[in-house]
């Protein structure tokens, strides 16, 4: 693990996509790992942190959160935007490749099972909490998280720090075809509170 | 209904929040009006839209939800930050006239009997898809958009307009203790096409 890599505690874990960016999902089945781009996950509670993400029937990367109860959602950067298109576009049933092809880095953590993207700005290692209904009649999964890290150059003290970073560090925000909006510049509520 | 609002086709309806924006909520029950701020709203699926988005016991919105079936969902603008983040840290039951001190106006569209925030670039008029589970274990709310607006002067032709439009058009995306990012600049992969 990169040593600008550090844990966020779990109780701050949803800010990590409170912002709404497109994220990564990835999961591991037997020996298989597999990543895609997903831009509806959301933050569903604070603490035990939970979020939401939608897995489309087709998506090879749902077969493997259903087979594990397992999935990494992570945040990729402006710097892979490439990345975030090309793993949202192919499915590794078409494309066994893929994640090579695409320039998936992957990292291993002690104590998860699971495929992490490198390069990533933050990274939440989720537990499937099984709802067949929603995951059957509206493609949706719930997880809880069990362990967040980030990227300490943007990702600092439990604040996103994209007004000092490099700009190649800021989270994608997809719409359609392709087209994406970087996060943009920070504002602040007069009585907004440092916490 | 102001002149530069028009209807969004309801396939491009997930377009007006797949960027992942701080979300306006609103409902209307006996004859009551209310607002609340949402930063955990999100698209669930493309036709017929639908959305989910998180509404807190305590939240006097969610009683209005429930009972009405109905809700709109709507994307705050950068000039709408102060309005955004007193909704969102005030509560009807302790300041009944939170409308009116935040700054809050409303408007009417014919055939929905649902309270609409003026100043918003973006409207999602829903019906409520009833999931008692859900709603009681999580706090999360999956609704049916029947209807969906823009104003044109910041998503046109199915697109958002941010790069063109006045910077006070940004859309919001909230991080904790009243800090927010406004959405940024343009990215494209490379082989994205225009839709």
């Amino acid at each position: 693990m990169d040593s600008y890599i550090a844990p966020v505690e779990l109780n701050k874990a949803h800010r990590l996509i409170n912002h709404g960016p497109t994220v990564l999902v990835s999961a591991r089945h037997d020996g298989v790992d597999n990543v895609m781009a997903a831009a509806w996950a959301c933050a569903l509670d604070f603490m035990p942190p939970k979020l939401t993400v939608v897995l489309d029937k087709s998506a090879k990367t749902r077969e493997f959160v259903e087979k594990s109860g397992l999935f990494a959602i992570q945040v990729p950067t402006a710097a892979q935007l490439q990345l975030t298109h090309k793993v949202g576009n192919q499915s590794l049933v078409d494309h066994p490749d893929k994640l090579l092809t695409s320039g998936v880095e992957l990292f291993h953590v002690d104590g998860h099972d699971l495929p992490f993207v490198a390069g990533c700005s933050a990274w939440l290692a989720c537990k499937l909490i099984p709802e067949p209904h929603n995951q059957q009649a509206y493609d949706l999964f719930i997880g809880e998280v069990v362990g967040a890290w980030s990227d300490t150059r943007v990702f600092k003290d439990g604040h996103w720090r994209y007004e000092s970073a490099d700009p190649a560090w800021r989270s994608l925000h997809y719409v359609a075809g392709g087209h994406f909006y970087a996060i943009g510049d920070p504002l602040s509520a007069v009585d907004g509170v440092q916490e």
